[in-house]
């Protein structure tokens, strides 16, 4: 009998603290709804006393999602506690996560505690959130720095006071395999009440080694892996949920662990989130990057060609490739677009809204011949942000760029309300269009970086820009769709000067 | 004292088996110059019996590199061992990578060879090797499927007949990093005479693990690692280079060995592949990623901020990360011009070449206020292709948008000497510009994929785009840059056009 593997999904909280890659509450809404699709045990929603926004989406995700555990973060503060445990509260099943840094130099520099006052203080963290759930998971913050004795003290403290799971994070992404793999060993063995509370492992990518941790921690006894979806989050990222769920999958004969994820739901979630939160996935990526199952013309010419499967060791429709599912054409009316939203997962909140992203719709398909799921996706993200937020909306625009002279734009912009002309020459018709909404901003922001990805293959699919804009030391990206690129540059520049106005400081916590 | 482990780099051997991944003899003299900066031990610079290309750009690297080995991979038959034999002829010091097939599926299928004759036939392939060279290299292809006993008794024989490196690959992915290092640890234990060669592991990434897996067959004796840069390869690619050499570099109280990498180059070498190749790398790459060093804002706020270098693994300048650096300006002459591209490893064939490259070089300066690096490495990239394989070429372009009415695009091209005009419309200009493009190509290739990417931050930067087309199989990545988008587009379109003419099949092994 194999043992239940928790697959805990992070990519709403540590994948967030990515330069960018905020999400809106609609947005997470979307991924809740995948990642409950998917069948993921536990999804980390965000950390509800960061921010007020970040509350209302964790409360909203615990109103609609039924089957997944709802978790917020929290530190291990009262106040910090009761924000969570309220987020959670209309979970089916919620979940506190608290933690306090056990290391000498963050409980002398940040917390200015002494080791036995944290001890005190994580009890206490974990008795009171206890009083929101029974599900509390506790997680030493700097673990990988932290004293073994000290650290092996908090535990047994944590668990005595109720803790269910305890989680160990390589912070900086420093450790190798078996070494981590012996912490968890030596853990569990010097940890008297170890057996009543699951082990947890979160690594960090910065070697390229987290998914390799993440194993060796299972293989020596982890039963919950806290990962994120494209391997998100901040510098080199969080263990990839879809590189963990298929390395166990694939080495069943391996791994004496089973997770219940719907393993056909990786590649549509990969791409939501990669659309969400303008990340882009290399070709080379596993699992989910676009050549993961594609091999050069030429490779399957000899004699094994018969037995080409005997090279495959997973199957590209398992993980969910499929040829771009075509969707909806010219001629599909109101109904049938609402009731493609809902088998892809999007809530549409008004008729209003519903009407807005219709009449997009059908400007689209006059532009484009075939509407493929990922278009309507790609149309709902833009739709996504609420009237409430978007102080900037692009009315119309017109480009001309010809050799030898310099590329212009003429845009008609609404800012607040008010609609006004911005006009610019620019080195190429995107920099122009940029410019010419700079007119009108005067941002002061600076360009971080700037892609375009088609969203289906054709020459006439749309291009989906991100746009990474810069101010005093806050990060935003913007994103934008459209098959005209420079349309859908605009789109996501002034998408990333809404965001910029909207976007607060936040507490990122080191796990 | 550590061990030296070698690094043996297969970008453009295994590397460019990626879809479209193929390069020009100048796109490998470039990035062999580059490696040899780097300080790679070995470079595998092509297959040289795989096409006469092949055996022409192994021959030129091997006359130009000076400092690292030059290898050429070939299989165990006396006219490939000639090819591979005389193509590193001209090299200071040449290897001869001979591999055959030792997977009964293999023996059986491609081979129709019994045991015994795989063996004699091994064997013969190392002695017809050492004729042309001492330093041979010899691979069991699908080794993972052999039969243990029947590996050693391989391998015992071709180190006896003079294989100074034996080098086991994990062709399909499938290792995880404790099997893969007992693999290695049995092996070496097992083969008589293991002593007298040096261990190579080459590993592939399908469930994310080729480096975990390459540092555990360290750890379990393997001496040399088989890598490519940004993990290029098919499929989920191959081990990355820089996350091995990082890892060992990082954890040196954990690996006895130090690699003669200069690390700062990693960076430079990162972009050079990613450019010549069109294969973008994902933000959240370790090492290489644009937010490998980046920390999101707001996360210094608390007291750890003044020990922030504690947190730092690995620092950004130690692998390469610069701000861009200001190459040259507007008022630059063609001798700051000619010094800089000496400076940056680009070779220029002939006067002319350099003329041309200098008129592009002054038509960008007129458009883009700061000309870096990156800019240079883009324009003489797109130049690369020299005028004998260049079929078509963009002569002038007009592009209009407006919203409300179809974008149109008005090209003159030159195609094979004859100028001729095409136009069209389309649902974007992009679009636009392919359409009139195949009025005139007729080429009924299919677009596989489109993406663009800023190659310097800022609104005026040069957009580089990657077409990726395919025709009856045959798949090309088409590069283009420009400070305007859609030309950009429009010259990677071209390119991709004019590679399918010059593409032909080539054998792919499974290593």
């Amino acid at each position: 009998m194999s043992d239940h593997l928790i697959i805990f999904d992070t990519t709403m909280r540590d994948g967030e603290q990515s330069p960018g890659a905020s999400m809106s509450k609609d947005d997470k809404l979307r991924i809740a709804r995948q990642l409950e699709r998917m069948r993921v045990d536990v999804i980390e929603a965000g950390f509800a006393a960061a921010s007020p926004g970040d509350f209302e989406s964790i409360k909203a995700i615990a109103e609609v999602i039924k089957d997944s555990t709802i978790c917020s973060l929290s530190r291990a503060n009262e106040n910090d506690i009761r924000r969570a445990g309220e987020a959670i509260k209309p979970a089916n099943r919620g979940r506190v996560h608290t933690f306090i840094a056990t290391s000498p130099i963050h409980m002398q520099m940040k917390l200015r505690m002494e080791p036995e006052q944290v001890i005190e203080q994580a009890v206490k963290a974990v008795q009171w959130a206890r009083q929101y759930t029974d599900d509390v998971e506790f997680s030493p913050e700097d673990a990988g720095r932290s004293e073994p004795d000290f650290l092996c003290r908090v535990l047994e403290a944590v668990i005595n006071a109720g803790a269910r799971t305890v989680n160990i994070a390589d912070t900086v992404g420093y450790n190798i395999p078996h070494v981590w793999g012996a912490l968890f060993k030596t853990l569990r063995e010097r940890v008297p009440n170890a057996d009543k509370a699951v082990w947890s492992t979160h690594c960090h990518n910065d070697l390229g080694l987290a998914v390799a941790n993440s194993l060796s921690a299972v293989l020596n006894g982890a039963r919950q892996v806290e990962c994120t979806i494209n391997g998100l989050g901040e510098r080199a990222g969080n263990a990839s949920l879809e590189e963990i769920v298929m390395a166990v999958r694939t080495r069943k004969d391996l791994f004496p662990v089973e997770t219940r994820i719907d393993a056909t739901q990786i590649v549509p979630s990969s791409r939501l989130v990669s659309q969400i939160t303008g990340y882009v996935v290399q070709p080379n990526k596993a699992v989910v990057g676009a050549n993961a199952f594609a091999h050069e013309s030429g490779i399957h010419q000899d004699g094994v060609l018969k037995h080409r499967e005997t090279y495959e060791i997973m199957r590209a429709e398992d993980v969910g490739w499929n040829a771009n599912k075509l969707s909806l054409g010219k001629l599909s009316g109101r109904n049938a677009f609402k009731t493609k939203l809902a088998e892809l997962g999007i809530d549409v909140a008004s008729e209003e809204q519903l009407n807005a992203a219709f009449a997009r719709f059908k400007e689209l398909a006059d532009k484009k011949r075939e509407i493929f799921d990922e278009d309507i996706q790609a149309l709902m993200s833009d739709e996504a942000v609420g009237p409430e937020v978007e102080h900037y909306k692009l009315v119309s625009t017109m480009f001309h760029s010809e050799t030898g002279e310099l590329p212009q734009a003429k845009l008609t912009l609404s800012a607040g309300g008010t609609e006004c002309r911005a006009e610019s020459s620019g080195s190429g018709p995107v920099d122009a269009a940029f410019k010419a909404i700079e007119t009108v901003a005067n941002s002061g922001t600076e360009l971080l970086l700037y892609s375009v990805n088609a969203i289906t293959t054709g020459t006439d699919a749309q291009g989906e820009v991100t746009v990474r804009l810069a101010k005093s030391g806050r990060v935003v990206n913007g994103m934008g769709a459209d098959t005209d690129i420079v349309v859908a540059s605009a789109k996501a520049y002034l998408n990333a000067l809404n965001k910029l106005q909207s976007v607060h400081e936040r507490i990122n916590p080191q796990l």
